[in-house]
């Protein structure tokens, strides 16, 4: 076994950021560590974050930390993973502010993810970072996107728990994507209680909701989001059936944050209870070897590939001699053109 | 050459709306229409139109068009790109405000695209879509995306011309992804100038501005953003180099669309000048093999591989007893474990 494997499970904190930054960088002794580190895996209760711009994510999680850290044991890392940074460097200012706040607790670990050139790669380094916390033996880990976009969706739904985080006050246009991202939110957040509108925006999820989710509306209305309250005679439904409560939380004065610790707590018993668990496990580990493979795949391809003979092939797709498909076909059976 | 071909080129609206239907499921007679178009396209301007959910794209867009259609001869194709809607089934709501301005104009044609599964798949979809529109003579094809994670901005950056699009008054948190936008904007808008915030946002935007092109910043200073309004003893720069103007508008009341539609219109001639529309062009074409290939190589590895052999493998991975790289290997040697 590595020497930084073995002190990483010895719980060393020095050899774990030795070894998040190899495995970010995909380099030999990176993916080493992660074969060792491997079996390790599969105890962490992985949560994800997810919402536009703007609603809040890094203060609401930075909230929910300092709960935990108040009223738990629990050792929790956070992966900030911001697509956009290959422009810029990366997500300064939410690490800043969680900097302040969290600095000098050894139980929290806050690693900031930066674009790993394609969108693939940063699903995989993502994927791959949280296994090394995950070994590690921490209790959570919190996995929060920067953006919006299917990207970052696709990220944070590989979690156990998503999180789906809304602000009021949004525009009409962000309606669209309520809607989307609502089917893969175990609970929705309503963050900035503050802000003008917030009724508007509990109804339009609790109408959204109630179309996605019709056989519970009877609860909603009453304003009953927890299975857990949900009245005797549905409890057996309630086991195999989670319909995502509604919080709202104001990261500024931390109200809501205790209530949501407590969604999350509960999601995770469902989780458990329901078999989802697993479902998630599997559905997870395929996404991650499926997106190996394909990487793999690339590579060789392209190593075996001579730079002139794409470059050719280009060339005539520009001068639009060859069509996109007819120039895939020409590379992929080595023919001369 | 197959018919609806004919009839596309022929100027047929029917023959296209059946193509796009046939290209976006990427059946057989859409890959041999593609094949048959592709000679006939490179013609039109692609404009690429991102921002983060709230920001007025769906409207701005709507206004450029009904100026362009009143003033000028354009014929504009819209794509609307939705990596959200699998979930939905669509931009239904920016397509209905469109409707409403541009029905019954055969001068403009706006198609929808939802997600393909994968994030490449739709990069790939909205590539086939543009060039069926550009084969079909429009002379500007508007490329919308909705979200303002990576994945909307490596579609909207595969453009000519591209527009990123500011509203006052966002969160803080948005400035990460401001800086990194700004990186691919060759045309900066700030939506909604009735919003409170503007000055805040102008300056935000101007200073990252700076930032990012500081041979310029004597100009930007005084407010001239546009480089033929630079000094004389400039010129040959301006011919090379592009600095992105910050244009204002206001889609409610059309303030600052004229201006933009200029904007757009002195892009396309310094990219003529400049080279850089054949750089783009080559850029464009590159990203496009590169999908296609990757895709044609995991479709033919999974048709090659038992499905059981995945199932194995995987339940391996879930029981931890091989890593995903083992997996991978395990799989890519076709070995039995």
């Amino acid at each position: 076994m590595m020497i930084l494997v073995k002190d990483l499970l010895a719980g060393n904190r020095l050899a774990l950021s030795r070894l998040l930054t190899q495995v970010e960088n995909d380099t030999p002794d990176g993916r080493s560590a992660l074969n060792e580190l491997f079996s390790h895996t599969g105890k962490a209760h992985l949560v994800g974050v997810t919402g536009a711009p703007g609603v809040g994510k890094s203060s609401l999680v930075n909230q929910l930390v300092l709960h935990y850290r108040k009223h738990t044991k629990k050792n929790i890392a956070i992966i900030a993973v911001d697509p956009t940074s290959p422009f810029t460097g990366g997500a300064v200012l939410g690490d800043r502010v969680r900097m302040r706040d969290l600095a000098g607790d050894s139980g929290v670990f806050i690693r900031s993810m930066a674009s790993r050139g394609t969108l693939g790669g940063l699903a995989h380094a993502t994927a791959a970072i949280t296994q090394v916390f995950d070994a590690a033996g921490f209790d959570m880990v919190i996995i929060e996107t920067v953006g919006a976009g299917q990207a970052e969706v696709d990220i944070a739904r590989l979690a156990h728990t998503t999180l789906v985080v809304e602000a009021p006050g949004m525009g009409d246009d962000i309606q669209a994507i309520k809607a989307g991202i609502l089917e893969i939110a175990d609970i929705l957040v309503i963050n900035k209680t503050d802000r003008p509108g917030l009724e508007h925006t509990e109804r339009a999820l609790r109408g959204m909701l109630e179309m996605a989710h019709p056989v519970r509306h009877v609860f909603l209305h009453h304003g009953r989001t927890e299975m857990v309250e949900a009245p005797s005679g549905t409890q057996e439904i309630s086991e195999t059936t989670w319909i995502p409560p509604i919080q709202k939380t104001n990261a500024n004065d931390g109200s809501g944050i205790p209530e949501l610790a407590d969604h999350i707590q509960k999601h995770a018993q469902y989780l458990a209870k329901s078999g989802d668990w697993e479902r998630r496990e599997r559905l997870r580990l395929e996404t991650e070897l499926d997106a190996l493979i394909q990487d793999t795949l690339a590579d060789r391809f392209r190593t075996s590939l001579p730079e002139e003979k794409f470059d050719q092939v280009l060339t005539e797709m520009l001068e639009r001699k060859l069509s996109p498909w007819e120039a895939v076909k020409a590379l992929m059976n080595g023919r001369q053109h």
